[in-house]
This record gives structure tokens, C-alpha cells and sequence, in this order.
């Protein structure tokens, strides 16, 4: 094909969705697709770029020899859809997050994370929705309502953590790594919740009461979502186990857990719930279930294929973002001045930088404070801020939600929305390739045994998994066989009780979690 | 969410495809995906029913069930679209089955499927085409033109051999195996393009040179797919030997190998080549070479993820099948008679069975004379029967295409279109139903050694790969070592040669390979 053809088929991808135009698009993306995976691999060892900043500079590249080769017509070859973002590409990434997530480590600071995924983004959205409010007018830029600042602070409060958390390392910052990927994956729930709660406001009724019901809702979302979650991990792990279908066929395994992973997401969709908070929780629920019940091809085939589904989804958010900037129609709208743009940009990532700072510091030093045992490794300042700032990082979500409320299927006619969309493009590119280059090495800085090669397999005591083992009232030390001793020791435990009652309550959890849950649903039987 | 308020929401369906519509078929389809695969393990060991049976059946009852909920005004989820089912649906299910395919008999046999396969459809599209121009006007149904008939000839002619594979023992009876599934993918391939090589007939301008001008561009269409399909697969084993992707991630193989499948399936479609060609030698070289230069854990997992992606396309499209049928627009537009339909089934059906007995015991008997040499297990009179009754069902393949030429976007309002249309599916569901139903006893008939449950482990001594690899020219036998004896072999070499072709070129392609391709392209270095 020559490239005058090519240019006439890519010219003809904007107009309707016919089957040559979806053929053209298909095949471009896969070809792209694989090309950042080959660029990806080469580019591993290197110190500044990563995978998101490789593929959205492919994007961009693609995008620039899409418009040459169409003379101006033509800049994108599908338009950013919604829809098949949260349809389709966004399960398997928060999935794939629960079925991997090291649950001991997450579970332990549970309380921490979602301190700064739920309170932070309240937190966040507040100060960029009043940023907004109060700078926007002062550059000429005021003709927004109430609830689009509201909407604006939403979306610029959902972060990007994959960048980060491709530098650090698991191994050595254990409580770092865990609380920086948790929070990424509540965050993005906390976002979208609010985002749909505040589309749904009746802006004109604002009250004082509203945003108590801003946040019984989000409780209500949050625990039937959770629970919708856990019900149907648990019913895939009974069916696993019960019939145990990899008698069979390993096909039929691997293809009823991605299945009804799937599900869980499409129902709480259905039932107008958190799909990104229940499909998490199904994985949580599957990887330490259903996981157990299946042949060992299967494990390792689950293990693979969701990631790997992952994988592909995040280069292809990053992938698409990178090809739809270069979308001239929107420029065009926009007729905001260079001056204005800029002014708007700065406005914006000056309250994102001031938001994040705002919570994360206060609620790092409160649950330093709270856990009160010298047991729990403290969040040192150090690690604050590489917390800050793995959360500067904007991202797809930002984009989706910014194209759900500013445009009608991808397109907007307003010259007001076009601005928001170009600036939150501009945000969510300066974000990522910016701060994402300055992330290795500032991590580097902040953490410097990082950039020692520690030797794999030396694991840092104080975190070593056998400390979280010890029951407080069933212990069965040796040294525990005098009564006086025993008696002290329950004492100790009370009090432990009473200083770190998450830490306890998973203690109990184990225990139920060995007596009744396993036995029914399968696992591990001793750990 | 009540049975009222699900009736209303699936109502909705039927119009725009908004958002909460898609929600809803996609969570009605993923949950009775997991009740197929349930049901199909289920009834693994039952006699009469396989999983295609299964799944049309479920499909069906859901489709009752809509129609109930909503009172008569919808009975499907989705309209059948042929875009779905050949750009995403059918590329897994060809690509697994040339990577999962048993390359040695596959290529022993090389001609004889080949002559199933191609010739076997030829004749099978004249003698439908012919059959229903004949007697369709004799029973009150005369409105179709020449390319109408040609394509009905075409449409009937592809099959589904999904339900008998199921039933023949590949240990037992490879040749057999072999000749069914090969026949089954190449079937695919040339009804599709023979399909749109009528389509794309000017009828007006029939003249002789037309049925050469068809097969010339059949014959163009196979080459060309293949070296294509060929060329991707060597690229990926090449890339993934090069570069060693694993040595960084797993998941970056497992990507590459599916991305680059799909690739070469829509690389194919865009250049109007023959996808399923393509995509089924692609999984033919990936499996021989690019397999085994990936990690350990690479290769279950793709193994496993093709098989399981294939398992559900499979599933899919009965399940869709099923609910299709029951939609009652395509019925109230089909005026014809109950006693027409009925005519018009019978004519179909019997043509179908003529159809495929006319090439199914010529070419076999052909075969058998051909190959000439008592080394290979001839096609005894039970195999030739067994290989027509499998080729007997209809699939989605036939429903595809017969939409794609009756109908506009899946909808018609002419009548005798309709009438086509609603023909095809009683056609589908008779003769997976029926005849699917009767495979199991049929085949236990035919090849009684199947009904006795042979202790797995024991090997068929005629067919164990050991046969295939005597070198004619360089043999190492130790008894070789006399200078007479080593003429004797070289006489018998070349009569070799002479007498079966197909299987020398074989000997040599393995010293080719072996020497220069694996070396390259990656692959176990000795047999």
C-alpha cells in the first residue's frame, strides 16, 4: 500500500465507523502496540524513561505521521472513548492490582491507605475546585458553573501511580510500596465515585446537608461494592473447588475466574456501583481462594494472563492519550489564547502539587502517631515524599472523566469545554513525562539504598513476614509454660489490643480465616 | 433490580446502543458464558450431549426468557453482527487451532486435506447452488438471482467440525483426526473466499473464463495469505530470540505472540487476503519455532491462553446462536408458509448431505489409490463415512455469511431474504442438534475401538512418530554397512520418492529445517 493510500484510509477513520475504517484502526494499534512492547523491553535498563513515557511518545509520533500523511485532515485514528475505557481496558488493570496486591502488607495498613484514597481525594478535590474557582476568573477564563469546578477538582484528584511504582522496589520499602499502590487503587475509586456523586448533584440546591450526603453515599457505594466483590470471589472459589472443573479441562478454569472477574466489574456497573472498588476486592477475594483450587497450569496461566491482559491495557491508555492529543478539531475550538492556556495549566498543576501536599503530609505524621507501636516502621519524611509525589502523576482516568463531562461522545462544539480538555491533555502529559522523568532519580535521592544493587534474597529484618504471625492470646512459645508467664503475656496482649487494633483484628481474621473460610472455599490449610 | 425493571431495561436494548444497554448484554453474556462452561463440565461424560448442544440450548432458553420478561417485544440481547463475530470472535478460534494443530500429520497429509478442503467445497457449491436453483421455484420460492444461488451454495458449504473432534480419539485414529480437523480449517478459509469471490462476481458478464478467473484468484488468495501468515510467525520467533523479552518480563512474550497473531489476522483482512489463512499458519510457525524461545512459564501460559480464548469464542458464538433465534422481527418478515419453510429446510438439508457425499468418498477412494504405498493406513469405507458425517453440521460460519449477504447491518425487510435467513438458522440448529446428537453413537459405531475404554499410554504401534523419520538417502541403520545393501536402500529411496511424494518433501524440509531454520528462528535442535 502506498503511503498516498494509507493517507486516504486514515483519512477516512474519522468519518463513520465502517468495517475498513475499524480494520485500518485495529491493525495500526496492534502494530503500535508491539512496538512499544519491543521498546519497552530495550529501554528496561535505563534510568529515565519508562513504559507509559515510551508508549505516549510513540503515540504522539504516530499521531504526527498520521496528520502528515493525511495533509492536516487527520491526526488520530479513533477518538478517546469513554465507554471503552471503563468497559473494556480499565477492569483487567484494577483486577490484575487485587489478584497481585501482597494482601498481608495492604491489609496491615489498611487504615493508612485509606486515609489517603478516600479522606485525601476530599481533601484534594476541595482545594482544586476552590483553586479553580478562585484563579480562573482572574485570567479571563470564568465561564464554568459550580459544579463543573466541582467536577474539575475530581478530575484532577485521580492519580497515575504506575510510574512509580515500576521504582520501587517491593523487596526493601515494603510499607512504602504498599501504601503508595494502595492508595493508586482507592484513589481511583474514591475519584470516580465522587465524580459520578457530583454529576448527580443538584447544584442549585446546595446546602449544608449535601455534602453529608455526598459522603453517606460514597460509605454506601463503598461497603456494597466491596461486598458485591467478596461475594462473587467467594462463589468462583466454591464452584472451583466443588466441581472441580480442572478435571476436565484447565480451559474451563482459567476461563470461569477471568469470566466472572468480569462479571463482578459489568454488575456493580449494572447496579450503578463501583465497579473499580468490586473488581479489585473479586481479586483480592480470587487470588487467595480460587487461586488454591485450581491445577498448577492454571495458576501459573492466571497469573500470566492477567497481568499480561494488564500490561496491554495500560500501553494502550498511554498509547491513546499520546495519539489523541495531536487531535486538531479540539485545538481549534478552543479559542482560548496561548496566554490563558498557560495561565490555566499553571493554575491547575499549582493546586495539584498543593492538594496532594495538603493531605499527605497531615495524615502521614496522624497514622505515625495513631499506630503508636515502635514494632510498625514510621513513615519517615523521606518516604512522604515520595508518596507526595508518586501521586502528581495524571493519567487516564483524568481524561476519561474530563472527556464524560466536558464533551458528548468525544466531540464538544463549546470553546470553553475544548479548553479544558486541551489543558487537561496538557496536565496529563507534562505529569507524566515531567515528573515521571524526574521520578527515578528523585527516588534515588530520597531512598538511596535503592540505588545500591542490594543482593536479591537478603530481606530487611524488621520486616520480615514471621513478625506478624505472633497471636497475641494463643501463643505457644516454649517460655510460655508458667502460669505467672502466661498471665503476663495476657496482659501484654490486651494492651496490645488496645494500641493496634487493626494489627489484632487481622490476627483474628487469621484465625476464622484458617477454621472457616478456607476449609469451604479453599487455600493453603497451614501457612 | 426487579423482574419488571430488568424486562424494561432489556427492552431498551434492542434500540440505541447507549451505555447501560451495553452493560446489560455484556453482564447477560459473560453470565451465561460461566452457566455454559458450568453446564459443560457438568455433562463432560454424558453420551448424547456436547458443549456446542449445551450452549445453543442455554442460548435458546435465555432467549425464552427475554421474550417473556419483556412481553413479546425483544428476544435478543445483541443482533448477530458479522463485524464481531470475524474480527474478534473467529481470529482466536483459527489461530489455536494452528497452534495446538499436530503439525506431523498435518502435513503427512498434507494433499489429501487440501483436496477436502478446496476441491471438496467446489464441488460441495455447485452441487447446493445447482440443487437449490432446481427446486427452489418448484416449491413457491423463485425470487433469488444467480449470485443469490452461488452464495447459498457457499454459505452451506462451510462446516463445523468442532462437535466431532470432540469425539474422535486423536490417539486412536491420528489419520483420521487429522483429515477432519484439517479439512475443518481449510473448509473455513475457502467457503469465505470463494464467498467473496462471488460476491464480488459481475453475474451479468458469466462466461466460461469466469470459473478460472475464481479459481486463479483462489489459488492467488491462498499463496498470498500464507506466505504472509508464514513471514509474522518467523518475525516473532525471530524478535523473541533476539531479543530475549523474557529475560526482562514474562508478560512482554506472552503479549508480543498474541498481538502479533491478531496482527497478522487483520494485516490480512487489510490487504483483502484471506485472515483465516493467515492467522492459522501464523499459529502453525509460532507454535514450531517462537514457542520455543520463550520462558518456561511463557509456554504454559500461552498454550493455555489460546486454548481458553478459542474455548470461549467457541462457546460464544452457539450461545449467540441460540439467542438469535428466537428474534421475532426476522420471522413476522419472512412471509413464507409454514409448508414453504419447511420445503425450503428439506431441499437445503438434502443438497448438504449430496453435497458432501458426492466429494467425501471420490477423493478418499483417490487418496487411497494415490498414495499407493501400504506404509500409510488407507481411508477405510467407516473412516470415509465418519469423515462425511462430521462434515454434516452447519455453524456460525454459514450464519455469518448468509447475514453478510441477506441482510444490512443485520436487518432486512425483504421477505425472501428473511425467508434465507431464518432457513440458515433451523439449518444451524437441525444439524447441530440433530446431528450433533447422534455423533457419539455414530462414531462408537463406526470405529467400535472407541467404546472401549483403552488404557491411555497405549500407542497405536502403526503410527508412532518413530515411522515418519527414516531418511530414504541417509539412513543410518547399522545393517546398512555393505556396499550391496547401501545400492538396495538407494533403489528403494527413489522408488520412494516416486511413490509418495508428499512424504519425501517432508524428510527434506525436516533437514532444512533442522539445518537453517531453527538455527534462526529458534526451536528444540534435535528430534
Amino acid at each position: 500500500m502506498s503511503a498516498a493510500a494509507w493517507g486516504e484510509a486514515l483519512a477516512a477513520v474519522g468519518g463513520t465507523a465502517g468495517s475498513s475504517t475499524t480494520v485500518v484502526s485495529i491493525c495500526v494499534f496492534t502494530a503500535v502496540l508491539c512496538l512499544c512492547l519491543v521498546a519497552g523491553h530495550l529501554l528496561e535498563e535505563n534510568k529515565w524513561v519508562n513504559e507509559s513515557i515510551t508508549a505516549l511518545i510513540i503515540g504522539c509520533l504516530i499521531g504526527a505521521i498520521i496528520f502528515l500523511l493525511t495533509k492536516g485532515k487527520q491526526s488520530h485514528i479513533l477518538r478517546f472513548d469513554e465507554q471503552l475505557f471503563f468497559i473494556y481496558v480499565l477492569p483487567p488493570i484494577i483486577f490484575n492490582a487485587g489478584f497481585q496486591v501482597k494482601k498481608k502488607q495492604f491489609f496491615h495498613n489498611f487504615m493508612t491507605i485509606m486515609s489517603f484514597g478516600v479522606f485525601g481525594v476530599f481533601i484534594s478535590v476541595a482545594i482544586v475546585s476552590a483553586g479553580c474557582y478562585w484563579l480562573f476568573p482572574k485570567v479571563g477564563f470564568g465561564e464554568l458553573d459550580a459544579s463543573d469546578y466541582l467536577a474539575l477538582g475530581a478530575i484532577f484528584s485521580s492519580t497515575d501511580t504506575v510510574c512509580t511504582l515500576q521504582v520501587i522496589n517491593q523487596d526493601e520499602t515494603p510499607r512504602l510500596y504498599s501504601l503508595v499502590f494502595g492508595e493508586g487503587v482507592v484513589n481511583d475509586a474514591t475519584a470516580v465515585v465522587l465524580f459520578n456523586a457530583i454529576k448527580n448533584l443538584n447544584i442549585s440546591q446546595l446546602k449544608g446537608g449535601v455534602v453529608l450526603k455526598v459522603i453517606s453515599d460514597f460509605l454506601y457505594l463503598f461497603a456494597t461494592s466491596t461486598i458485591l466483590g467478596i461475594s462473587i470471589g467467594l462463589s468462583t472459589a466454591y464452584i472451583l473447588k466443588a466441581l472441580y472443573l480442572g478435571r476436565h479441562s484447565t480451559d474451563r478454569e482459567v476461563a470461569l475466574m477471568a469470566l466472572m472477574a468480569y462479571l463482578s466489574y459489568m454488575l456493580a456497573e449494572l447496579l450503578d456501583l463501583s465497579g473499580i472498588l468490586t473488581v479489585f476486592f473479586c481479586g483480592i477475594v480470587m487470588s487467595h481462594y480460587a487461586w488454591h483450587n485450581v491445577t498448577a497450569n492454571s495458576r501459573i496461566t492466571t497469573k500470566h494472563i492477567f497481568a499480561t491482559l494488564s500490561f496491554i491495557a495500560e500501553t494502550f491508555i498511554f498509547l491513546y492519550v499520546g495519539m489523541d492529543a495531536l487531535d486538531i478539531d479540539k485545538w481549534k475550538t478552543s479559542k482560548a489564547s496561548f496566554k490563558t492556556s498557560i495561565s490555566i495549566f499553571g493554575i491547575i498543576i499549582l493546586f495539584v502539587l498543593l492538594g496532594r501536599a495538603a493531605f499527605v503530609f497531615p495524615i502521614s505524621i496522624l497514622s505515625n502517631n495513631m499506630s503508636g507501636s515502635s514494632e510498625r516502621t514510621p513513615i519517615t519524611f523521606k518516604h512522604q515524599v515520595v508518596i507526595w509525589w508518586a501521586g502528581l502523576m495524571r493519567g487516564a482516568v483524568s481524561i476519561a472523566l474530563a472527556y464524560n463531562q466536558f464533551t458528548f461522545s468525544g466531540v464538544t462544539s463549546d470553546p470553553v469545554h475544548a479548553t479544558i480538555i486541551t489543558s487537561t491533555i496538557i496536565v496529563v502529559f507534562f505529569t507524566t513525562l515531567v515528573f515521571g522523568f524526574l521520578t527515578r532519580p528523585l527516588i534515588t535521592a530520597m531512598l538511596p539504598r535503592h540505588s545500591r544493587a542490594l543482593s536479591r534474597g537478603h530481606s530487611t529484618g524488621s520486616n520480615s513476614p514471621k513478625d506478624d504471625f505472633t497471636m497475641p492470646f494463643f501463643s505457644t512459645d516454649e517460655d510460655a509454660s508458667g502460669s505467672g508467664i502466661v498471665l503476663e503475656q495476657a496482659k501484654r496482649s490486651i494492651s496490645m489490643l488496645l494500641e493496634r487494633p487493626v494489627h489484632t483484628v487481622h490476627i483474628y481474621w487469621r484465625k476464622f480465616d484458617d477454621k472457616f473460610m478456607r476449609p469451604i472455599f479453599g487455600g493453603p490449610q497451614s501457612h
